[in-house]
């Protein structure tokens, strides 16, 4: 648990998959059909979807974060040898109807209300996260929703870091990342942001060439870190 | 199980680790220490020593892969709350002197005999890949070992399989690439090799954009696939 001050902040920029919104709860929601294979579905599906993203980036392979959801997903019900066409589109369709995180909403609004910009940046697709936002109920609270499919390629490179940079007008040390992926956190903190790691999954934090400025379990502990009373 | 012919091969490329050297054993050879924790450390040190290849790459914060290594180690040492310094030192030499797949020096003898290039491609420093190739007593067998640290950037980047092209001197259709990481065989054949994917660890095929040309379980089905009887 690490703590900095944070002056002068301008802009809160949110990862939103695991962030703001809880990738686990498709498959939570798809218990009745997955029983226990539930957790271990999410967990491979979220790590494929990760690493396809990493490596479709480096080999030049661009493809929208839809499809490298899908691919995902096949990889993950195939470890299990799940085969049910019918649970793939269920799954996909509650990719687009997350539960946000119970902190979410009131921070925001405290955000919101001390004046401070807000946005999301995210790996997912401009109808992915419209989508999810409108029916999480946190579509009214950002001031930009920015995709790395404007510049074609995934998180941690850093063209999608200065996207925020651009879009918002704000310097990047006036602008907190806020992220509960580990290494996203590093990719911002290694472009230049000031970086809230959000740990809610409690895991070691990432070996890489460098650190978040801040460590905090909830986002209901952003708004003091950033001056907010 | 998928068959390709291969046709006018003029050289064999071969990823290091995993495919001819087996990562699992040094986390084996330290049983007596690990216990029970000796597959999980074994299995969270490769999934991270990846990533952080993966997330190094796509950040530009290239480090070579012995410090990638160690720093995954530390996380895996982490995550399984063993703190033992003299564990760390003996894995970490215990690394550069892995145990070889029982069917790679047969494999390797028969490609010689047939006049084929021979050459490693891996992400291995040049001083760790010599090491381990030395101790694995299979030294003798390549015309060029090739490491990722001349361009800086990891494994899938189009740069390092064109490392091979360049240094061969063959074309990207006269080079059969081999890699147990399916992701790897997925690179190489998006960059133009030839392909096979030898599935040592039984896994589902990943979906990205590209699949390899063949699929084997052990290098000794290699010759045959490439013309050699």
């Amino acid at each position: 648990m690490s703590e900095a001050r944070f002056e002068n902040i301008e802009a809160c920029v949110f990862d939103a998959y695991g962030t703001l919104l809880d990738f686990d709860s498709p498959a939570r929601r798809a218990k009745d059909t997955l029983g226990k294979n539930a957790e271990a579905l999410s967990s491979v599906w979220r790590q494929k979807q990760l690493e396809y993203t990493w490596l479709r980036s480096l080999m030049g392979a661009y493809a929208p974060f839809w499809q490298v959801t899908g691919e995902a997903l096949d990889y993950a019900m195939e470890t299990l040898g799940i085969a049910d066409n019918e649970l793939r589109q269920r799954l996909m369709q509650l990719y687009l109807a997350l539960n946000p995180f119970p902190d979410v909403a009131a921070t925001l609004k405290v955000l919101k209300q001390a004046g401070i910009k807000t946005a999301i940046l995210t790996n997912g697709t401009p109808e992915m996260i419209a989508a999810a936002c409108s029916n999480a109920g946190i579509d009214g609270f950002f001031d930009a929703i920015l995709s790395v499919d404007e510049v074609q390629i995934y998180k941690p490179h850093p063209s999608v870091y200065q996207l925020a940079v651009d879009r918002l007008g704000a310097a990047k040390e006036r602008i907190s990342f806020q992220s509960s992926n580990c290494w996203d956190a590093i990719g911002a903190s290694h472009f230049g942001f000031r970086v809230v790691w959000c740990n809610r999954y409690d895991q070691p934090l990432d070996q890489l060439s460098a650190k978040p400025d801040a460590v905090i379990k909830s986002l209901a502990e952003l708004p003091p870190l950033i001056g907010i009373k």
